[in-house]
């Protein structure tokens, strides 16, 4: 009996390196394709990258891990810890298993060269180049969402709970319509007002050295409490985040010589994922439970980019450093009219260039243009016109360009249905832990002294360690005492911008 | 039985496009570990470096393999190709299925921490930081080679047979005993007479702006023929050529202030690397025939460096383009001085940065220490002080520290004992290859014309393409019609050097 007990565990152990194994070459090869591979790489890569899926798949889909799962769990003695992690892994076996392998590494394959199909169309500025491939990518979605939709589950709200657990579409639909009701109004007045009055904000978008900017990104990260010990700062089109594991963090992002703003809010806001990821407990690391839930981990990132990242007390201590290493263009403007700048609201066409205030219309754009694609209501060939129609709605402006437009986002190029709300529920939660923080907390204070230190520790202790083995609902509870609530958000928005008016 | 002739096949493709991932994300580490990850990352991402590895293992000794090999094996009607495909992969097999997978686990969890324990002691001058773990790589690789020695064969054998398919300490003794006659005496006297009239090169060692050299050495491997768009030029402590296939091949290089030359050749040394590899057939590329052996791969490399690089035609087209990037330091230096300057012969320590005529001595040191710390007659502990003796004996200079002795090279904390010699080999198969290229075609008219493309295209055609398809005594008795043979290299050196007296 203690043999066979040993050998279990032994065997699970086994499992667990050569699963982390694979899974981490595939995260290294995602990693290299956007940041470095040359440009005719692709189709040769493509086959490494899914042949090393369908190992993956076997290795997760096969009946050796299934006879593995039923001795486990009978242990007796597994810590708690343990059976999180036999649940998460459990999760995945059932989505891999339900896939015919053929039909797997045809998708992996594919998504391998959609990426830079997508970014091709993207500076062709030509959605009919990419439209073919998207329609390939969406049908394969829906067809493996199909294999596993429980009876009367909507394909849509499989993919939602592969990212979120236990949000649905009806849930979706009740707090998207809450974010409407409570910041519709607010939105049309700020945008009415700002086009009367044109906030100043022009010294944003001088010429500023690229060099130069590296240096001071790389210096920005590190203040918020970035390790670059334990983490890497690149380049890429679309900024992202990604982790070996939690001693090796990897987040991008862009620069443009003439916008200041754009590598600021995106390294802030990839540098929050980043802390993150960083901030993992051991026993979650290099498992299935590292990293974060999707909601979660926006909500740090958000965190980081808005309600600090945009804040006067934020600005107070470095921004003289900001003026000195750019003194012909920022010499002149006051720390004031910067934070002015930083939070001005626009309607604009672009997601990630967003303010606070409009983001979430970007995103109820997404959800619902998701949500009709993947009942059918809707086909890839309408989706752009439906989608400037829909900007027109919400936002009042309509993209000139595809590239601008329905081309703008990598998601979807990489099969990923179903994640946009969660940038939206990550505001929400960000706003909700924000009050509770500030509860217990001077953030202002510390903020107005440069310690970021306290304010990281304590995201550290309540949610960055714990990985993804607890949902948001899990953590907003134990944080915060209550569920997930978007009037914290709503308010916050609403003291923020009516100031403005 | 028809049937059953495509299911082996088809059996068979499967297993080499698994060999082919599992491989390349090992590449793939391998590459990150050296260029991007961040210092702290090592001890975790070593794990699953070495749960690849163990994965590795299992596919190429697993019995799945064994019995396919057999199937395949009788099956009629396979090409020459696929039949040298098959016996690379049961050398392959050979190999793995005599180390017990522990061993085999330890050892790539080993190698994956050893580059930065070298590197940290190479940063420290501290050879006896490093000692135990090469005493550790050292022993676990004579196990290795001990589990599958023929009757009567060394250890050393074993190794030398792993990098060069043929060649035994005997061949390499009367190798190196050649070299010595024919070069030795000659070296003596260039030494000699450079001492008394030291060369002027101190112009190449002014300050050269680092993102200048940058510029200038990305056009110089392109110019060369290396193309970006399947390649990448990168930068590392230890310049080196990797590659995930034929289009993606990967390069570094190194950047010193204030010396000029050194990432020049560096460049152009991995440039020729990455040829070679760009320039694989299609059926080659992406299985064990890829890349090419050592000694092969190094006479390509040290053909572009040596005797493209270094000579007088190779730079008259393109010089003038040098001096106007770096006026301040060149313009008054004509091209003769130039030419004269990058082909001075000097005692040095380090073996990257040896002249043509001096290299093989370095090589020479290595080759004598490695064979007796694999015969045992040497010891790791005794290993710095037998170093330095042989550099005071060989080249009349012994090392100042560690760093620039003992500790320079990366090769024995890869656990590499045996690959030095290939160095050797390549540079004499690059003469031998060069008289015979000069009788088809007018190389130093071509040089002057710039028209790198008929040398390349020379190359590919009779060398590249073939990957480790072909060794080097057959290449070189298809080329030349005649098999290895130093003389030629001898003459050369004579002929260049003996001007200089």
């Amino acid at each position: 009996m203690e043999e066979q007990y040993s050998d279990v565990r032994q065997k699970f152990s086994d499992f667990l390196e050569r699963e982390n194994a694979i899974r981490a070459a595939l995260t290294l090869f995602d990693w290299d394709n956007e940041t470095l591979a040359p440009e005719a790489a692709s189709m040769r890569t493509a086959k490494a990258y899914g042949a090393l899926s369908s190992a993956y798949q076997e290795l997760l889909a096969g009946d050796e891990l299934e006879e593995l799962l039923l001795q486990i769990k009978v242990l007796e003695g597994l810590s708690p810890e343990k059976r999180t992690l036999l649940w998460r892994v459990e999760k995945e076996r059932k989505k891999l298993v339900s896939i015919p392998p053929e039909e797997y590494r045809r998708f992996s394959e594919l998504t391998a060269v959609s990426v830079q199909r997508w970014s091709l169309a993207k500076k062709q500025n030509d959605f009919s180049a990419f439209a073919p491939v998207l329609e390939e990518i969406l049908q394969m979605r829906k067809a493996f969402a199909s294999y596993r939709a429980e009876p009367g589950q909507s394909i849509y709200d499989v993919l939602l709970s592969d990212y979120e657990e236990g949000f649905t579409t009806k849930k979706l639909d009740r707090f998207f319509e809450k974010l409407k009701e409570g910041l519709l109004p607010l939105v049309k007045e700020v945008l009415r007002k700002n086009k009367e009055q044109p906030p100043n904000c022009g010294f944003l978008f001088q010429n500023f050295d690229v060099d130069k900017q590296r240096h001071w990104n790389k210096w920005l990260a590190a203040y918020l409490g970035f390790q670059f010990s334990r983490g890497v700062l690149s380049e890429s089109e679309h900024p992202f985040t990604t982790s070996l594991h939690k001693d090796d963090v990897r987040i991008t992002t862009h620069y443009y010589k003439n916008n200041l703003e754009s590598a600021i809010f995106s390294t802030i806001h990839e540098a929050g994922h980043g802390i993150f990821e960083q901030g993992n407990d051991d026993w979650v690391t290099q498992t299935l439970l590292g990293s974060g839930t999707c909601g979660v981990h926006e909500s740090q990132s958000r965190f980081y980019e808005n309600i600090l990242g945009r804040s006067r007390a934020f600005w107070k201590p470095i921004y003289g450093k900001l003026q000195k290493l750019f003194p012909d263009q920022l010499e002149k403007i006051p720390l004031d009219m910067f934070v002015r700048a930083i939070n001005r609201s626009e309607a604009g066409v672009i997601r990630t260039e967003a303010d606070e205030l409009t983001y979430c219309l970007h995103i109820i754009v997404r959800y619902e243009l998701e949500k009709k694609l993947l009942s059918g209501e809707l086909t890839v060939s309408d989706l752009e016109e439906a989608w400037n129609r829909l900007y027109e709605e919400y936002l009042g402006v309509a993209p000139n360009t595809s590239a601008e437009g329905v081309l703008q986002d990598i998601h979807w190029a990489m099969g990923e249905f179903g994640y946009f709300p969660s940038y939206a529920l990550g505001n929400a939660m960000a706003a909700q832990i924000y009050v509770q923080m500030s509860r217990e907390m001077d953030v202002e204070a510390l903020l107005e002294q440069g310690n970021l230190d306290a304010i990281t520790g304590y995201l550290r202790t309540h949610i960055h360690r714990f990985g993804s083995s607890k949902g948001m609902e899990e953590l907003l509870l134990e944080v915060t005492g209550e569920s997930l609530n978007p009037t914290y958000y709503i308010d916050y928005l609403r003291k923020k911008y009516e100031r403005e008016l």
